[in-house]
């Protein structure tokens, strides 16, 4: 059971509710009223709590769970064994997250500015909004609906977030437009200037860094990220992408809708990155590249060249899975003979 | 000499009181007088200086020493010339770091809530604790004894800290259990959402992140890190563990005790480590692994199996370190034939 | 044209004005009186704009361009066509960034200390500073003159800052001596424990760590990077240095003047940079090495021995980079044959 120092519980709610909820088929009438008091693990539910079945490798926690109800798919069905009723969806992990969010709804806002928040006269902050102590909203910032701003965080002049977003305590947003719903955590830097430098006699000036950061609607931004503005022109996070914490985001680089980048990932600058590609953890990829839509690249790669749409690649430099799965078997083979 | 503009000096000491303080052998009569004032490398130190012989590469540092006195190891022994007197101990580094602690300790707090601070009116704050103005203490948060709370650091709701912490400025904290003597530096997120989705047809709809962070005691966290709370169960640094800057901790990963993460270490969701495990800096360990007590990993590894206790690994994907050297010979014999 | 809520552009500028301010060939009295309003690249530009052509990869959009003035250099001047004026100079990249400040100067400092920055009594700020609101300067520190410290940024005890520093918001800085015309971006710790620990029977003993970070002047230093002092002596960033964010630096590294230290790179301990370093992204370096003036470390590189002035290395473990090349084809061919 979720720690009540940190998460508030609704609920209860009849089973029936949940089973509409999620569109899953329909139970009897009995079954329609069994109230359910909270979400839990196979292995830790009670007869009150329901739980989530997904994934064959685990039947040894289904077999014996006590979980009052549980949501799993109909050609899972026949694993099932004891008390527990069966709550049938197509997608069981979804219809479990969407449980989720009833019984542990995202806490309220109570609006309103903190006395001791420093928004600029000229700012707008939307109806609904709560801007905490110490946050820094600049001139001509522009705040949607229902937003919230966390502690000490500095939204820089001019800087745009659409309705219901919320940024994290100490994060700092410059030279950006930010959609809707929006979340990004703490520490975060976004809008900071690029790293690019002219070398001279006198040792290295920076070209001027005039573009901006464009976040579109849905987007989640981890911890401690940072996502430079644009030289000329605008860095882009694509809708209803998703990044990790630590990831380095350079400048110029457009990533695509739905796209998941996973922790300490770097994108190098004016990268083109499609729809729907996945990055793995600590993988690095080189500018001035283009990865076509739905490729999905391995954790620690080196991407040196244009990966092709739908194609999966790993290993540094990247290239095909398969070949480098070949490359590590290769490798392995030959140290032995060799040595 | 370290800078006074940051550094306080105690002392002197008589060189008696700093032999029993690390447990050397017991010196003569007049030597138990002798003030010392400080402490210094070999090649620095003065006729009042104390300092300490670890390292056989080094002794052209030692030979010429001018240091009052010298923290040296029996076997060494051999190696002193000159005038220094010999402070013999088992473990000569941290009786240096003893010494250093008795003429450097740690600066006292003063205790006291800066009226700028943000405390809730639910919050407590145990006797002697400090927390500094634009730090900001969340609804039913517990904050130990002695603990420092530095500027602008932010500990969310119910967020409980045992005696003795130090949290860094500009540090967020959240849906975390800290033990004690912990120390956390600047710019560091911890309690954040783990990244964890399930892709639908209107995207990617984020899992509930219903854990927790559990630290123990006597942990040290490096600047700028990101430790996500657990999805359901917590995300746990055990005792005496050392983390290093930029380190990224997945939601659900269970470090054991006193291990010791180099910097820029990412580790991902619900792998299992040991304890006494060495990770070296930049390497990444993948998901739902289990990394053997007291295993040690190579900088810039790529762990994507298991690892046994007690081994050695390195390369990517990581294998036998031994292995991983002959693959890089081989590689580099291979490349020379065949081109 | 940069979105005007970001950025505040001045002029127009008489075409001559530019010319000279740039060091090109003199033009015709007519070209010299005519107004330039903006900079623009090459495919965006109206008659009103300048802009600037360095690499023939992109003639297509320098032969149709609707620039009024195009900087170039003499020898890639046969490829103009068209009606724009040509600005003749030997470093275009170089003119463009100084024309550049001409349209998009720095916007100037409202200098003084907001009423809710939190300077201690005896710390010292130079004429023309400002200090933002949540800012703190501690205990005998030292700004120079037109310095900016953001929101929120925290400035330890006796930390010295030359004239013209700017240290963006949320940034902290401490144990640290820094030059003159410093830029540090938002997110950034300075002057953090270094990671050196002596293990003991009762777990792992931090090492004091005395020593400080030095920056030299005119480095510029990206987001959320982290920079430890040194345990005895000094960190040291070499004067024009330049970091991309995420980038770690060991306690007592001596980085060289003018090197260019890409996103995410880490630097172990100990380790010595020579001048003109580059260092690609996601690259590291490991402890007590020494990398010669000159050197080039291509990206994601895995640097474990000392690397000689003016080579260029890559791969992990690095070598000279046509032997990295080389060793990748290598791997690629076998792995063909031998699957």
């Amino acid at each position: 059971m979720p720690d009540v120092r940190f998460f508030n519980r609704a609920g209860p709610f009849p089973l029936g509710e949940i089973a509409a909820l999620v569109g899953a088929e329909p139970l009897g009438a009995d079954d329609d009223a069994t109230p359910i008091h909270d979400i839990a693990a196979l292995d830790c539910a009670e007869a009150s709590d329901i739980s989530v079945f997904t994934d064959t490798r685990y039947l040894d926690v289904l077999l014996p769970t006590r979980a009052g109800a549980v949501i799993i798919s109909r050609k899972l069905a026949h694993h099932a064994r004891g008390e527990s009723r069966l709550i049938f969806v197509a997608n069981p992990r979804l219809a479990y997250a969407q449980v989720g969010l009833l019984f542990y709804p995202r806490p309220g806002l109570e609006p309103g500015i903190d006395p001791n928040a420093r928004v600029h006269s000229t700012a707008s902050i939307g109806a609904g909004s709560k801007i905490d102590a110490g946050a820094v909203i600049g001139r001509g910032a522009e705040i949607g609906e229902r937003c919230h701003v966390a502690f000490n965080a500095v939204l820089g002049d001019g800087v745009r977030l659409g309705d219901e977003c919320r940024i994290g305590a100490n994060t700092n947003i410059s030279h950006a437009i930010i959609g809707r719903r929006v979340e990004i955590e703490t520490g975060v830097t976004i809008g900071s200037q690029g790293f690019g430098f002219v070398p001279s006699a006198k040792g290295l000036t920076r070209m001027l860094q005039l573009g901006r950061v464009i976040i579109e609607d849905d987007v989640q931004i981890g911890a401690n990220c940072a996502i430079d503005r644009g030289a000329t022109g605008d860095t882009v996070i694509g809708a209803g992408s998703v990044l990790d914490n630590l990831v380095q985001i350079a400048h110029n680089v457009r990533l695509g809708r739905h796209c998941v980048i996973c922790a300490q990932v770097g994108i190098a600058g004016s990268t083109v990155v499609g729809d729907g590609v996945m990055i793995g953890g600590q993988s690095g990829v080189s500018d001035h590249l283009c990865i076509g839509t739905g490729a999905h690249i391995a954790g620690k790669s080196g991407v040196i060249r244009d990966v092709e749409p739908s194609s999966v690649v790993g290993g540094f430099p990247a290239v095909a899975i398969k070949d480098w799965h070949r490359q590590t078997v290769a490798i392995s083979r030959i140290s032995k003979k060799t040595n």
